[in-house]
């Protein structure tokens, strides 16, 4: 078996393409080559395609794609609550979602996810070697066995903290924040306790290996993030990411997919160089931004705070958004959150589509606007993220004219 | 009676700059200069100041602010409604708020306002003389008769849609949306209807006189700002904003503040371009912009498109954003609105403001990761924007542990 970029550059166009071609108006050839160059990723896991995937490219060229979040935690594993999680990224448009789960049966979860849906499924695989044998008592093995366990119930894509090595660690004093990222901390504590390399990149090998044989995508994890302003650029940060792009040629070697997991808190300023900067050391493959955040203060609205970044980002360069929820920070996130989450992102990535110049990005709000004007309700309703919402407002007034009840008939400047 | 800008240009150095000079860091020297040369405005009427406002500086070195819009229409008409909203002004950080009713007592409400709060407060006049006379039964007269009511009750800023020239009327068609700025219909109807040039241009020297008494600043309303992201960057729009720039000029010779409005629905990759002209036209003028609105389908969740925007506008010079709330574009705000709107706009300002640099900026958000870093809840909760909503997610989940609930104690980074 083999993987989207194998035969991309064998100058095969595999049915994914196809489609990927047809969802996104692009031109087949040139998205074949972009993926053949790694600068595009499908991911789809070989054993999620028979199941039913629904293929969605990331990357050049492509409209900008939105992640969600979702997962059970120690204190809160109900599986139910994680399929309504499920039904609302549906609903509401997520391109990917990833389960982060650290508690409950996670393969079982897994299995229920791809079955259900054709959404590419993303996860932490070390998230389950933790829950499994404690933070400090994995080793390789342990890694090996849940990433191939996971790959054969078909999970797409796989984030892998391999590239904060060991040597980095003298790099984090002086943070404000340290490590942000979970699996960095897991890493940080492992490597701190066994005096030894990072086991993701010493696994690295075995891990494309896995990989190669289901095609899943690797999500080069970015563990030394800035989880503040403050901490956004430093050396830190930036030794990873090198290292992130060796990783990169590494798994364009072996025939593997690879996306760049990116910041994290940004000031808003910065955001573009953060993109050029990941895009140069990363040799151009794609870049999936968490956020970024661009102040620290705005918990319980931090999906608005991590829009602002999203679209900025998006603007730039940044090829998926991992969404923030207003929960982020404060608690595990609920479905309304995912809900509130999603269509924040949702929002930045149409904002970054239309810099991108996305076909049909530009149409679509155009579109939107003709019927604003001739006062259309029922036809707006079917163009926004949000239609309840969206009825709940022009409904809750009790106001009953053409127009609005902000302005109302007699001030209506539509109707001019 | 004279006017900040006025008493700058001789060297005199009002209460009312020293206050902003304290409230911002700011030298109070160059601050004089910047309102010398109309860089900066402080609006303060002289009545307001006689009552207790609280002088807030808007411009050129000088933090982002925020403006929130509140005010009646005919389709609900509720006082206490209308105080409920100021009270959310004030506790969620308005740095201006606007009066925009369209009926009521109107001059009976702005008298409640400025006797109850030391925010400065904004109006558009316009459409008191539309409530008392209808939409094509007014003239100039009227037009003063209400701008000197206003400015007697302690009005510190008025939009005044002057630069909509009836030679201007020719370039709306072709546009998706046309005119969708309330006061630009009103002027607009009025034009065609007599036939004759915008009452507000050719009342333009003796509104500058009332201006001038009583210290009310201008905003220079933008009537033909685009209302969908076809219509940016128009011919309408330019022609309109040039003229902006020449009543600019009128109105300082006569020692009158001035702000120019800005659009609008603005693709995010042409804000800073619409910056740019903004400032080059209107003389380095501080800019007022509305939103903007970063795509044309986000009705429900307009504060986070305009959120976007407005951060992206600041990062580029916008000086002060006025919000946008989940009601624009289908219903009158309510004062959950209000807040959902001013905390949007917050985070977006707060943004811009670490990009130009003001002085504790950066300090500000540091020091909430200090507090995040250590897991100090209480400290953390001081410096959000609504504590209410941190501790409903915070306390919410019924975790109990140090850390929160989305990895909970074992698996929080900030432990390690």
């Amino acid at each position: 078996m083999t993987t989207q970029l194998t035969k991309a550059r064998k100058g095969i166009v595999t049915p994914e393409m196809e489609i990927v071609s047809q969802k996104e108006s692009c031109d087949i050839q040139i998205l074949r080559k972009n993926i053949a160059s790694g600068k595009v990723i499908i991911p789809a896991n070989h054993e999620h395609i028979r199941l039913g995937i629904s293929p969605t490219g990331i990357g050049k060229g492509l409209s900008t794609k939105v992640n969600a979040n979702i997962g059970a935690s120690p204190h809160s594993v109900d599986h139910t609550a994680e399929m309504k999680k499920l039904e609302f990224c549906e609903k509401y448009g997520a391109d990917t979602f990833m389960d982060l789960s650290t508690a409950g049966n996670i393969e079982s979860l897994l299995r229920a996810f791809v079955e259900k849906t054709g959404l590419p499924l993303g996860t932490v695989p070390l998230y389950q070697v933790v829950k499994e044998k404690g933070r400090a008592d994995f080793d390789i093995s342990d890694i090996l066995r849940v990433i191939e366990a996971q790959a054969k119930i078909g999970v797409d894509f796989i984030t892998v903290h391999a590239g904060f090595r060991r040597e980095f660690l003298p790099f984090l004093s002086g943070r404000v924040t340290g490590v942000v990222s979970r699996g960095g901390g897991i890493t940080k504590r492992w490597m701190e306790f066994h005096g030894r390399e990072n086991p993701l990149f010493e696994a690295f090998d075995d891990i494309l290996e896995i990989c190669r044989k289901h095609d899943v995508s690797l999500s080069l994890g970015d563990s030394l993030r800035p989880g503040s302003l403050a901490d956004c650029g430093d050396k830190a940060q930036m030794a990873e990411l090198a290292c992130l792009g060796e990783l990169t040629e590494r798994a364009w070697k072996q025939g593997v997919q690879v996306m760049i997991e990116g910041p994290g808190h940004v000031p808003i300023h910065h955001i573009q160089g953060q993109m050029e900067i990941e895009k140069k050391l990363c040799h151009e493959a794609p870049v999936y931004v968490l956020g970024p955040l661009v102040i620290d203060t705005g918990a319980g609205y931090d999906h608005i705070t991590g829009a602002i970044g999203g679209a900025v980002a998006g603007m730039y360069g940044a090829d998926m958004l991992c969404y923030v929820t207003p929960a982020e920070h404060l608690s595990l996130p609920n479905s309304d959150d995912v809900r509130e989450g999603l269509i924040a992102f949702k929002i930045a990535a149409r904002a970054a589509d239309i810099a991108k110049e996305i076909p049909g990005a530009m149409e679509r709000e155009k579109d939107m606007s003709v019927h604003r004007k001739a006062l259309r309700w029922e036809a707006q309703s079917r163009r926004v993220f949000d239609r309840e919402k969206f009825y709940r407002y022009r409904m809750g007034s009790g106001y009953k004219g053409a127009a609005c009840s902000m302005c109302g008939d007699e001030f209506c400047p539509m109707k001019e």
